[in-house]
């Protein structure tokens, strides 16, 4: 269990907190990072119930998590984690605005996307090569073929790229091709896969599993850093419930709680999660007020000929509308990020 | 089904819709308002897929509804409904910011909360005297006597006030002292109760129960406009789901399908579904630009004292920081109104 | 939190449960009533995590249950909870058989029901006279004429009648009419209806909601024993999840859960929750070697035909091969019960 | 979209049906294996809604499936796949006991559990040597070592042994010391593996995702056949819902519809699906009398010792209490096999 203080806390507050800790059997330690808090539990040990603690004064947040998260949490470092491409950055307080096809179909489709979505403001390229795909008989994207041609929009456009890995192979080539390697929702506890780009040199952005909680988001991500790559973009695209009115279910909550408890940069898809067209912009809108760091929007030249995932793409003229959107909000959260809780 | 064509569509989108209804051995109607088209399917017929229409040009949204909607669709009536208090307006644009304690605990509590929500810029005060509870031994609200201390408040604070209803008893009574009569989420589908308030004079806020479907919703409101009360706010308040780093998971992502498909207001509670106080903030502003009508949000003097929901309500200095915040994004939803998609 | 204590547990045993307890911090009491423990909890206090128990010997389970469940559980009565209909029982270690339709819709279709149910060997004849429906459209039952038309057949067949009641009104003409009140799904936390209802002569059965938890679904029991009515049946009849294969998920694991911690009988009614005719005699058998008391079976003379859920009634000579089915499985069961865990 | 007609539907049943597709715009094919029709789309099309000929009379199931299931379906094949082990059979009537440690540990362990399940009745063991963890920290197996210790304790008892493989490696080393390899759930949509095991000519046991559809399911099986490997068995573990009393959700109920739609044997996993030793037994029988063809159980000498989900692991005398449990009902399920529907 985490129990993170308040930036503000008292050394009382901290005290208190500590004492029910001992009352309680366990022992605490004040980690010297920024006056907070952690209750140290060994691997195996059980740990206390989290409500013991929320409602202590100068406590922010109390992580219900029973498994250790040693790295990726705020108390293994209390900065935020910063990744850089060239002149842009990401995770540094501004808003990155990735876009792009589903995936590479070929040069015309690639280049077109990458130049109106640069034109656009747009900071990343995105395209998938290596598509998971539910049915073996759906396109399974273009290989190294279609990595090749995002490296010529890159070329062309100066746009970084982002690709997904789904096995050793294909995160060879990525990491050849590519600036930042995407682990896809259905990889997402694919360990084996974790370890390996876990130790690769390009930054990674995991995407949340449709169904994975919380906890085992972060211990995923506690994967790729334990095996040594620490620039990682934590990336929520909706999960599984049993309403049917979009394509999974957009947790948004889940970014203040994660920018609270984590020094990583928080991504949100908004295409995947809505499965339609036009809630792709109000819900871009909403994930960056939420405090998001940047997020993915799936554009294609005409959506009604995609290979895949055509009825949540934007065409560009509506990518260039919210790009164009987002960026007259940004100096809102600015302002925001200095006065507001 | 409801085929939603959007605002700008030509007659030759309409006409190429209702052509393949047609092949498909239906018969449709193309509704004179605004250019929008219904396929009408009698109360026992089945549907064809909405998947068959949502990629033809012109298509705004396809809403696979199996019940007929008929009076709360935009169907029905496409210009947006709009409730009046006094000179305040919902649904006609503007942001309504509605705030109160969960429970009304005794008079002293009550006003505090109600000045310093007026003095922060709130419209509406909240606030339960009838409280349903999931133990038969937490407090059950103060009855009667908590709407005559709403009625109070509302006289000191000039605020109109919204309150739950939970049964014919307390309907009769919500109707004396209240401005808005709530109907909670657990009883979204307690259809008897739909029905008595249905034939209320006073304004409705229904809440989307935790497991309904947009259809569920929908139908639960078309109850109450069937009845005769055409004054509905709908709000959604989060649903269950595995996720477990929240009390409820907020699906905000329905707000733009219900302001497509619906001449309702909506509005969301954020308190409710994160049961969080630090999610609060972030969330209200995410249900602004998602496009909500409102907020409605929980404040106490002291939440450490609540008889009920304390760990998400927010301080009284909390919620006026957040009003101030919401306040300062007003601007840009109007302009966003006007230019984007 | 409930700790309940094998039966076989020794002294030793819970002494040991109490020291750990001790050791946290919390006050403990050994109820005398079969060796079981509980902690003692008050109301407004927070509990230990629930895992800190579940391995030492002796325990049989433990309730993660803030909220005290005082009536329905094992504490406070060991020996199971039985009914009696005429000659027969519920919840006395036999298996009940309820059956018939969604909908009371005529004399013929009633009559022609409940006689070959019970020529097929049911205990209980069901059928709505009062139709909680999703739209306001769709046929909401006979009311009272239909309580009237359900009490002939039991004069018929002599087999006992449950129908369900959904307001102060219905409850009045149920209680006339009928043997047993059900309470839907729907209004499961209608904690005013669970009041009234809690009040009435007449044996219960309450439906969980399809969003409820084991204890929302314990305590929406409290409040039925409660308000003084000891003769409830709890029964379970499908979650919402986001699978899709079946109308709800059938939560058949609540089945075990729910028999060890409350003394009350547990139906299971598999036509509701998977809504398709042909999964209902395979979930039937589950409940019933899952250890369910009874099973509720929709059964219609011609379902397509069928006013209310059609796709999911049985046929009359699918039923009876069904009642023959559960019939041959019975001596098995009897005979678990006396040698397996 | 396939349409599954009966074994006793007639001609004129299937004329039918095939006049409503017809009608409906569509092409439709009689297959001539034992009077079943499908609907042939071709794989960009989008198809007619279910429920239109769910209620037609000879029809048995519809499947709402967009993609095309051409391997798994039964209508590729309409017998059932059985799997042969030496003398034993998986899927041709019998039922199948799988038991054995979470993980293998040491040699003592995993002899003393496989003599143990073998004595008590077992056909398989199971035991993990590559285990995927959601912590790095955790225990994550002894690899090639516990493949040894698999084998040697196959030719200690005669068992057949199952194991995980969680990449291209351990695929390989399963291949050489193991009967069966197992595709756990986080890696359902592990496109990449199951692409390579199936390629594999050992058999395959392919656990549901936990949020996996039936769609999901069969689509993954897909995979696996049309790599070449026919002998796939499917298996039921539980799904992620918001249901808090068992680690996940337990959705029987898709034992039938697996049954019904494909020719592939289908397992349970009631261990991993409860979390609780308490519920194993219960749920078990409840697999095996709804259908399954096997059900796969955790077994540990000393389950407080386990380094891998201890709380969810039978002792061996309970294993053997459940073993004799379900052979006193497997003639009960082989008098249902002849008589009921």
């Amino acid at each position: 269990m985490l129990i993170v203080m308040k930036s503000g806390s008292t050394r009382e507050d901290v005290d208190r907190v500590r004492d029910v800790i001992q009352g309680l059997g366990y022992e605490s330690q004040a980690l010297p990072v920024a006056e907070r808090l952690a209750v140290r539990v060994s691997e195996y040990a059980r740990e206390p119930s989290c409500e013991l603690f929320e409602t202590l004064p100068g406590v922010e947040l109390v992580l219900p998590i029973s498994h250790p998260v040693r790295k990726v949490g705020r108390l293994a470092r209390s900065e935020d984690t910063v990744l850089r491409f060239g002149s842009r950055e990401v995770g540094s307080g501004g808003f990155t605005l990735g876009a792009g096809p589903c995936a590479v179909e070929n040069e015309e489709q690639i280049l077109a996307v990458a130049r109106s979505v640069r034109d656009a403001g747009a900071d990343m390229l995105r395209g998938g090569a290596y598509k998971p795909r539910t049915s073996p008989y759906d396109f399974q994207g273009l290989g190294e073929e279609g990595l090749k041609l995002l490296a010529l929009a890159r070329k062309e456009t100066g746009l970084p790229v982002i690709t997904e890995a789904v096995d050793e192979a294909s995160v060879e080539l990525a990491e050849e091709y590519a600036d930042v390697i995407q682990i896809g929702a259905r990889n997402m506890q694919n360990f084996a896969l974790l370890k390996r780009v876990g130790r690769s040199r390009r930054p990674l952005l995991l995407k949340r599993g449709m169904s994975a909680t919380l906890e085992d988001l972060l211990l995923s991500a506690e994967y790729l850093l334990d095996a040594g790559n620490p620039n990682v973009i934590l990336c929520e695209r909706g999960i599984r419930s049993f309403s049917d009115h979009s394509r999974y279910t957009l947790d948004l909550s889940i970014v203040p709680v994660l920018k609270r408890l984590t020094h990583l940069p928080v991504f949100v898809d908004p295409s995947h999660a809505s499965g339609h067209r036009s809630s792709v912009a109000p819900l871009a809108r909403a994930a960056m007020v939420a405090g998001a760091d940047g997020v993915m929007i799936e554009v294609h030249p005409d959506p009604s000929l995609a290979l895949c995932d055509g009825p949540q793409s934007l065409r560009p003229e509506e990518f260039a509308a919210l790009a164009a959107s987002l960026k007259s909000l940004a100096p809102f959260m600015a302002e925001q990020r200095e006065t507001v809780p």
